[in-house]
């Protein structure tokens, strides 16, 4: 036997003995329990919950378990001037470039123990594994716990723009509840004077990778373990404030009333007949609202209330915000109001790249999991990855699509399925 | 001359010059100045408006600003068990009731300086100009400054409800900014604990008269000086909870959504709805409504809001909640979410007596005082009189119908009118 068969040989021995290789569920589990410990209900257990919102001292303490978790599978982990946590496991092939891969452990105010921690701590999973099972891959890996996901300051994705250079102006200098951000992003192990040391390049990696949790009711509804996610909706943010006359409820006859809050409702309504006037899956949600001077005997002067509009097509996003103005500011003019229109926030939608979804898909072939397309309603990391390379999205279902809510729930089979899918898809990269 | 025409005849001069006295307006407006120094926003003038919130430190340093006016004018200044301002001017016949007449001195927070004031200290210029000029009235005569008028831990017309037996159970152990009301009424004057001590009976009083103004802009828009009160609307007050499905605003498509907020929006304009679907003068208002979780990115999973619905006819006022349970009803299941739609509060329309209606009328006729009838559309410390004898109402204009706000004004010019109007008419039932 020539050398070189005997190299394939070897290869494909290795290719063979890695396919069976499988992530320890039970561990991903108990990991997960343990990580719920922070930010849980007083009182509560593992199904009431977590509030572990970022910069908070849950999510601080929360952070220290998964060092100690990233050191117990044998790994260095590291903060980044963002506060950004890493570790990364040498590859073979000092000329290939790293394999990215991770998700979050913050939360919403009373969310589940789910959205982001089974990516995380998926991602240490399999790395986990892979050091048990002695496998060295080709490419560097580097596992990442992005910081301070949610939103947090009026922005979310705070470590994930950090890197990609997405902070905004003056945003580490934004107060609250009386702490400034940069003293937050201090506390959890970042360097906010040195900010710019978080920064990533174009290129810096082979491919971004996230195991998430699909927070809708999809894959659930269809009894389908694995999505492969086709892109992460663009998302429009907007603060409308609608100007009305404050005055007594008792004696000012209908005719001479400029009712904000009436106003208000009507747009309320506009808003969600915006979504649904049109075919497609997009979405916009009124989600928050408050009335000035806010008692009942008086007539409401001033009511502002945010809208979240979002699609996988930014044409229709761009369609949907020429049609959100023009029906405020006909609905405002109608009830003698004045309307304002604020854009708050704006991320792009980011496709998740071809290679990468027939990736995991092969990856789920293998492991013999039924898995289907579908975009991601609700922002992620991977957005801003997709920035600088190639991002591939992995989701898993979650029962009756609930999310951002204590009731948010997978199943165990369906969080290993998902990680033994990270791990394949990883193996799969690394051999190609 | 016989000794009765003798009688007669100074009756009749006694009458006449009587018919020429006017309050002074120039103390009037002084006084109304002073007091406005008592919860003036820092650093305003009597343009700013007014916060002297019931109990408030504010309303306390009013109170003893008018304990200090009554002294001036003469009287002798008691608080009530319910921290009801009182002053007694003796008349010359036992026999007869008293004439009851004042009004409030506490206001909604960024409230105006006329709601209230104006009848109180108006009423007070009545008893001091009848001072001056030696003026005995048959009947005695009582200056009433009643406490609490505007909304407070929950209701409002407190010092009258307590001298019409009329306080809720509980209610003075409801607690508000950590003060219990028992606690605040003490603070006041009052004496929580012998409440009972401030209950009238029925026929206390021969009559009850207020000088207001009038808080909407029908007497400004006519241009009319003084309306006479036909009686004060009935009011209910509810309180609507909404409970749809919290749920992620990316990934919950349009047709899985449980959306408290659009529910509670549609009903919004349904309040509306209600109001003007049938003729008449009925008002209804959502003055205050909240949302949780109160996230942008969240699908309101619960929304409560008040409504507040009006009209002289009690009738009318039932129609009204009936299409309201039917109409929310409709709206809740139509959106998959549940409603209750509780009663908080509800006062009894009131009618002023007919007599003391065509008392003022006189008065304003004998001062060349063109006149109109109209409704009250506010609640008023005369409803709560009204259950123990006549009452009749002076309505002075409201510029621009303004009122529980800062830009609440009426002509100096105005509120001498109404004052003379009060003392007019009270002389004017002294003499039947």
């Amino acid at each position: 036997m020539a050398a070189g068969s005997l190299a394939l040989q070897r290869s494909l021995e290795a290719q063979d003995s890695n396919s069976s290789v499988r992530v320890n569920g039970e561990r991903l589990r108990r990991n997960l329990e343990g990580l719920s410990l922070y930010g849980r209900p007083a009182g509560g257990t593992f199904e009431s919950g977590v509030s572990r919102t970022a910069y908070s001292d849950a999510d601080v303490a929360g952070h220290r378990f998964v060092v100690e978790l990233i050191r117990a599978a044998g790994l260095e982990p590291r903060f980044d001037a963002a506060a950004n946590l890493l570790a990364t496991r040498a590859g073979s092939d000092s000329s290939l470039k790293t394999l990215l891969f991770g998700s979050h452990i913050d939360s919403v105010k009373s969310g589940g123990n789910f959205d982001g921690d089974v990516g995380s701590l998926g991602a240490l999973e399999v790395l986990q594994s892979l050091n048990e099972h002695n496998i060295r891959t080709r490419h560097p890996l580097e596992l990442v716990v992005w910081s301070a996901e949610e939103s947090n300051y009026g922005s979310g994705l705070s470590g994930s723009r950090a890197a990609a250079g997405q902070l905004e102006p003056g945003e580490l200098d934004r107060v609250q509840d009386g702490v400034i951000k940069r003293d937050a992003i201090r506390r959890l192990g970042g360097d906010p004077d040195h900010i710019e040391r978080a920064r990533m390049n174009k290129g810096d990696f082979a491919a971004y990778l996230e195991l998430h949790i699909e927070q809708g009711g999809t894959l659930d509804a269809a009894g389908i373990p694995i999505g492969v996610v086709e892109g992460i909706v663009g998302i429009d943010d907007y603060e409308v404030t609608v100007r009305g006359f404050a005055n007594h409820a008792g004696t000012t006859p209908i005719p001479q009333r400029k009712d904000a809050l009436l106003a208000a409702s009507e747009m309320v309504v506009a808003v969600r007949e915006i979504a649904t006037s049109i075919p497609g899956k997009q979405v916009a949600t009124v989600g928050q609202i408050s009335v000035s001077p806010g008692a009942p005997n008086v007539i409401p002067g001033e009511v502002k209330f945010t809208v979240d509009m979002r699609d996988l097509d930014a044409r229709k996003l761009a369609a949907m915000a020429d049609q959100l103005h023009h029906r405020l500011n006909e609905i405002a003019a109608r009830n003698g109001c004045a309307v304002e229109v604020e854009k708050t926030g704006a991320h792009a939608p980011a496709l998740t790249a071809e290679p990468l979804r027939r990736a995991i898909e092969q990856a789920a072939d293998s492991l013999g999991l039924r898995h289907t397309r579908l975009p991601s309603g609700a922002g992620h990391d991977a957005q801003m990855m997709a920035l600088l390379g190639p991002i591939g999205m992995i989701f898993i279902p979650s029962l009756g699509g609930i999310s951002h809510a204590p009731g948010e729930r997978s199943r165990w089979e369906d969080v290993a399925n998902g990680a033994n899918v990270l791990l394949q898809t990883i193996l799969g990269l690394d051999r190609a």
